[in-house]
């Protein structure tokens, strides 16, 4: 009887321990909390940093040559920061380290040329010296036996920063000019690899001539840099950056390219479980991606399923270039990757645009403690900055900006912009989405939406509006918010980035304010055409 | 040391027990699968059939009574169709039978009047004999003692057909004519519970005058009518039916609506659990929302958390009312609802449309198989049809219809159309998303995405072209599929669903073919303005 009720037990504990394993799931339990070195205090979300393959050297390109000391000093800027990560992308189609397996930046310079050597002879007169500074300084660098990936991962260690690598997964700068000194050799050597062959003479897309990962020699090759990056680096994350330049597949490919990719992300995450062997801690996988899961999907990422299998910690959901997107449904891509693992880190872009046409201006400190307010509340894990970078001498506006827009706390009460604008991805065959310019027609009434993060508190509210159409006075336009009028306030100067025409401003009562979604609704008296609509928060 | 062992064996057993129970979620348990009786055959997957509240009464306008026989006929006719659920759908504002908390469509009749007597005096004279038909038989009936739900219901269990209610939530018919005749009492008698109160005089939506669900009164009172149906009715489903007319709050207020929606949800299904206990059977919860998951939560519908929380099994992803919409996000849906029981009807509508200017005409046999088929691919749980009716004498085309677009297997082989639509749905401030008319620029590219379902069998394979500018010759268009040339075939005549225009026909070499999307490319030489796109599948 004795014996019985031991084997039961055992029997029970067994079972126990297997439905145990099960109910909390093996990724979950495996994988744990990703980069503990990143945790910050609660309440601190904080920022991950995009560093890309040439801004270190082009910035630095009036100094002759680089000393460990200024490299290490690159990090250091940082320290005092919201930065949790800082992401170092080390090429583009070629490395600006050593590359055993990549073509490196420098392969074909003269270091005792001229600045309109070969190399850089198709560069424009005006920008040789600064595609030279970067080259000859990551040879440099490499010569004197310093590698900054090196260097930056473990400076970033000792200052309590996660260092990641980000590697651009399908870079195609300058593929419109064959001589550019930035082409590798693959792309070279491998024509028939590119995703779109029949454009020749036509007005194609510039990622037409990206490689197309439908070919497993293109996936391979990809997948060698993934390899060597993991065993040269100890890293605590690694990022594909799919979104430079975000077109994988020869269009009309991209479902069945959608599974080639996910085996693809399968054999990246047995390379860094391969490298996390080595360094003896965990290496988090991450991968930018476009703004939606509809577009994404269109375009081969099935993110879900990476997530489902839990190959990934993070996503960047992000635009392209044009514009930052101020309207990415990081609601939608949390309930999708509900009871996953997964963590959303909202990407910023550099630029801003409210048209398809309007041409790009950079962010202000004022717009990105909109777009980061608003995803804040929104639900992202991080705020990612893309296209941000220091400059020499230093700019006390990048550091300000590093050390604000990751922490709702360090962005309520100041001066915030939220502006409409427009989504500047789509995938091969999918309608581009925009709301601007608008003709308002007599009568009618036209409503835009805008997300605001959290309520104002000390600040005040006002709708602003560029008109392409002259400027207007009170009667023109009746300006309601979530169904409440808003006072006319007159013409208004706003400073850049701003409509090359008047701008109008509307007065909220505060009291009409949402956290999240405002409407803005305008009718209109007269024909006007609309090419700018924010909320300013108007504060400290 | 026994009674240890049989301590520790009870806790242990304990443990595990409540460790299964969690593991298998009391949802998933409790509920399980829903709907035995429209269990389908292997590999049928069938037709969720939606009647609306009028139809049946306007269909048979030339009878001036209605027989027991007629009611049980109207069912009949689907007995050896693929219609697995027949979605009955009793109400606008007023109900077509005879309620006790709402108002019955026959208040205000005089039976022995005349078609122009006051109830339909503002109805236009060649409607009101229409009008008057349905309110005058759904009144005889009800003296007769006959309820048409009730016969209809116990009708489709007989036939092996899954009864279901279809409640449509914000019916919106006629309110721009204070003197309609389907305005319901409550809301006549409170102006102050709709959307918007601010647009008189000037050009407002109609869904404007919808009830806004940010009341309590409002939600009370149509909770009080799903009440009455589920202790009225014994039916194997309950629909939500929000898609009429889907504009449940203020604009502006859609996210502090969500919760109060999912509240109100909550309270949908202790209501059904309350019928089950009566009836002895399972009552599924569906509810009819907006085509994709991002616009859908932009205007209240916060579908994943309901998904989460089980208390709904189906959802029926649909346009509103002017196209068929063929390119509603069903994977994504799927991907949302990863791990809930809930099941996908893609709801289909009777019209369809390539622009937004573009007038709506009906749909053929061969488009909805199109579209059906497209579905049925992309993971759709069952075909969904709304505003597709029978009519009297019976038009075969009808029953046609309803057998073949449940199932692959019987769409296969014959001739179905892919038309390019566009999205005929958007939250109140979001941007409409459409793709035609395109104007080509010469030498420039244009591409178009279509969901095509399974790849081609017998079927050969046209694109087809409308053109607003004039036909055209070989030399003005280049076209690909996938990247492969397809040849120009000439000028075809469309059978409606077809644009005013001319068309021209490209012939698909079929391995160029995909199942899911395939993408089409043209490259004009000169300007063609472009206003219809479809593949065409010619088969038997």
């Amino acid at each position: 009887m004795m014996k019985l009720g031991f084997l039961i037990l055992v029997v029970c504990i067994a079972a126990l321990m297997l439905l145990f394993w099960r109910a909390n799931g093996p990724g979950e339990k495996e994988r744990g909390l990703v980069l503990k070195s990143v945790e910050h205090p609660a309440g601190v979300t904080g920022i991950m940093f995009n560093e890309d393959a040439s801004h270190f050297f082009h910035a630095r390109r009036a100094m002759k040559k680089l000393s460990l000391a200024e490299v290490e000093a690159f990090v250091d800027q940082y320290a005092d920061t919201q930065i949790k990560a800082m992401l170092f992308n080390p090429n583009c189609q070629r490395t600006s380290y050593d590359s055993k397996v990549w073509t490196p930046v420098w392969k074909g310079l003269d270091p005792n040329g001229p600045d309109n050597q070969p190399l850089f002879a198709s560069v424009p007169t005006n920008e040789q010296k600064s595609a030279r500074a970067w080259i000859q300084l990551a040879w440099q660098l490499n010569q004197d036996g310093i590698d900054p990936y090196k260097v930056w991962t473990e400076r970033c260690r000792k200052l309590g920063i996660a260092p990641w690598i980000s590697m651009r997964m399908n870079d195609i700068h300058g593929v419109h000019d064959p001589n550019y000194y930035l082409h590798g050799d693959f792309w070279r050597a491998h024509p028939e690899f590119r995703r779109v062959n029949y454009t020749e003479g036509m007005v194609g897309d510039w990622s037409d001539n990206a490689l197309d990962y439908g070919h497993p020699e293109v996936r391979e090759y990809h997948m060698k840099l993934i390899r060597e990056l993991a065993q040269r680096y100890d890293f605590d994350g690694f990022e594909m950056d799919f979104m430079r330049f975000g077109y994988l597949f020869r269009p009309g490919h991209e479902a069945e390219g959608a599974k080639q990719l996910t085996e693809f992300i399968r054999e990246a995450r047995r390379v860094m479980d391969a490298a996390e062997k080595r360094v003896g801690h965990r290496i988090a996988l991450s991968a930018r991606v476009p703004y939606r899961p509809e577009t994404a999907l269109l375009m081969g990422y099935d993110v879900a399923t990476w997530a489902q299998e839990g190959l990934i910690d993070w996503i960047v959901p992000t635009p392209f270039f044009q514009t930052i997107d101020n309207d990415m449904p990081i609601d939608i891509w949390k309930r999708l990757l509900l009871k996953t693992k997964v963590k959303i880190a909202a990407g910023l872009e550099a630029g801003i645009s409210p048209t398809l046409s309007f041409p790009r201006q950079g962010n202000s400190i004022e717009t990105l403690r909109g777009s980061a307010a608003s995803y804040l509340v929104r639900g992202a894990d991080r705020i990612y900055t893309f296209n941000m970078f220091d400059s020499v001498p230093a700019d006390p506006r990048h550091h300000k900006v590093m050390s604000e827009i990751g922490d709702l706390k360090t962005i309520r009460g100041k001066t915030r912009r939220h502006v409409l604008t427009y989504h500047d991805v789509a995938a091969p065959g999918e309608p581009k989405i925009y709301q601007l310019p608008v003709t308002t027609y007599p009568g009618a009434h036209y409503r835009f939406r805008i997300h605001t993060g959290p309520k104002p508190d000390t600040e005040e509210v006002s709708v602003m509006l560029g008109s392409e159409t002259g400027a207007f006075d009170a009667s023109t336009l009746t300006v309601r918010v979530n169904g409440f009028v808003c006072a006319f306030s007159g013409d208004v100067k706003l400073q850049n980035p701003a409509p090359t025409g008047p701008v109008c401003g509307y007065s909220v009562p505060k009291s009409a304010m949402n956290e999240g979604y405002n409407l803005i609704e305008i009718r209109a008296l007269k024909a006007v055409t609309v090419n700018w609509v924010e909320f300013y928060f108007k504060g400290s």
